[in-house]
C-alpha cells in the first residue's frame, strides 16, 4: 500500500496535521460511499434506484475531490499563520504589524476547516439513502463511511475552534462558531443514526 | 497529494472496503500521534518527558506499520470468503464443501478486524499521555487522533460483527464477540475522554 500521506502526517512537520487529517478522513468516507454506489449500480435487484445511485456517485466523487484539495488548502493556510506567530513585537509598530498579519492569517485558517466541515456534512447527507437503498452486501461499508465522516466533522470543528479563539473580531468569531455548531449538530445526528441503523441490521 | 489509496477505496472492487478503511483510519491516528511526539521532542519546555515521549513514538511507529500491514491483510482475508460464497451447493457434497470453505474463511475474516481493534486500542492507550504532556501547540492534533482512532475501532468492530454472525461454531463466535466488546468499550471510553479534554482546553 502507498503510505506517502501517512509518512508525511507522522513527520515532525506541522502540516499536514489535524486539519489535513480531517479533510483526508472526509475523503475516506466519500470514497467508501462511492464504492457502495459502484457495488449497487448494474445489479438487477437494485435497478429501481440506479438513476439516483448514479447521481449520488457523481456528487460523492466531486466531494472526494474537494476534500482532497482541502488537505492541501489546509497546509497552505497554516504557513502564513506560522510566519505571523514568529514575527517580532519589540516595538509598538512591530506589534501592530504582527497582530494585523496574525488576524489576516487566522481568517483563512478558520475558513478552510469550516469548508472541510461543510463537505463532510454533504457526504453525511448522502449516507441515509445508501443505507436504505444500497447493496446489502456493502451495508457495513456505509456504516464505516458514517463513522469516518463523523470523526472528520468533529476533527475539522476542533481546528475551527483553535483559530476562532484567537480572532480579535468578535462578531466574525461568533458567526464562525455558530456556523460550525450548526454543521456539527446536524451532521453528527445524521451520521450517528446511520451508524446505529447499520449496527442493528448487521 | 497522493490519492492512490482513496482511488482504490472508491472503486467498484470490494477491497479495500470498510475493513481496510478501519485499518487505514487507525494508522492515520497513529501517524498524527507520532507527529505530536516529534513536535514535543527536542523542545526545552518538554525536556522532562523526553524519554517517555521517545518510547511513545517508537511504539506508535510500530503500531502504524502494523495497521498499514492490516490494510493488506484485510483484503487477503476477504478473497477466500468471496470465493466460498460463490461455490455451488447443488448436491449435498457441494453444500458440505461450500460450508467448510465458508467457515474456514470466516475465521480469518473475523480475526483480521479483531487485530485492527487491538492495534487501535493500543494507539488510544498512548493518547492520554500525549494530551497531558505533549506540546501544547499540537493539542488539537491529539484530539483529532482520538477521534479517528475511535472511529477506526468502531469500524473494525462492524467488520467483526458481520463475519461473526455467520460463524457456525457458537463458542468461537461468543469468544470473538466478547473480545470485541471489551476492546470497544475500554477503547471508546478512553478516546472520548481524550477528545473531551482537548475540546475543554482549546
Amino acid at each position: 500500500m502507498d503510505t506517502a500521506f501517512l509518512d508525511e502526517l507522522a513527520s515532525g512537520s506541522p502540516t499536514p496535521g489535524g486539519g489535513g487529517a480531517a479533510a483526508y478522513g472526509g475523503a475516506l468516507a466519500a470514497a467508501l460511499a462511492s464504492m457502495v454506489c459502484h457495488l449497487t449500480i448494474g445489479k438487477k435487484r437494485y435497478a429501481d434506484v440506479e438513476p439516483q445511485m448514479e447521481e449520488a456517485l457523481s456528487r460523492l466523487t466531486d466531494l472526494r475531490r474537494e476534500l482532497e484539495a482541502l488537505v492541501e488548502a489546509d497546509a497552505r493556510a497554516f504557513a502564513p499563520l506560522s510566519d505571523a506567530y514568529r514575527m517580532p513585537k519589540a516595538t509598538p509598530g512591530e506589534a501592530r504589524a504582527k497582530e494585523a498579519a496574525l488576524q489576516a492569517a487566522l481568517k483563512d485558517a478558520t475558513e478552510v476547516p469550516l469548508s472541510i466541515m461543510e463537505a463532510c456534512a454533504r457526504v453525511i447527507s448522502e449516507l441515509g439513502f445508501l443505507q436504505e437503498e444500497g447493496s446489502r452486501l456493502a451495508l457495513s461499508d456505509v456504516g464505516c463511511a458514517a463513522l469516518f465522516a463523523d470523526a472528520a466533522l468533529q476533527a475539522a470543528n476542533m481546528n475551527v475552534r483553535i483559530n476562532v479563539s484567537s480572532l480579535a473580531d468578535e462578531d466574525k468569531a461568533l458567526a464562525y462558531e455558530r456556523k460550525a455548531d450548526g454543521l456539527l449538530r446536524a451532521g453528527r445526528a445524521t451520521a450517528q443514526q446511520v451508524a446505529e441503523n447499520v449496527m442493528k441490521e448487521l
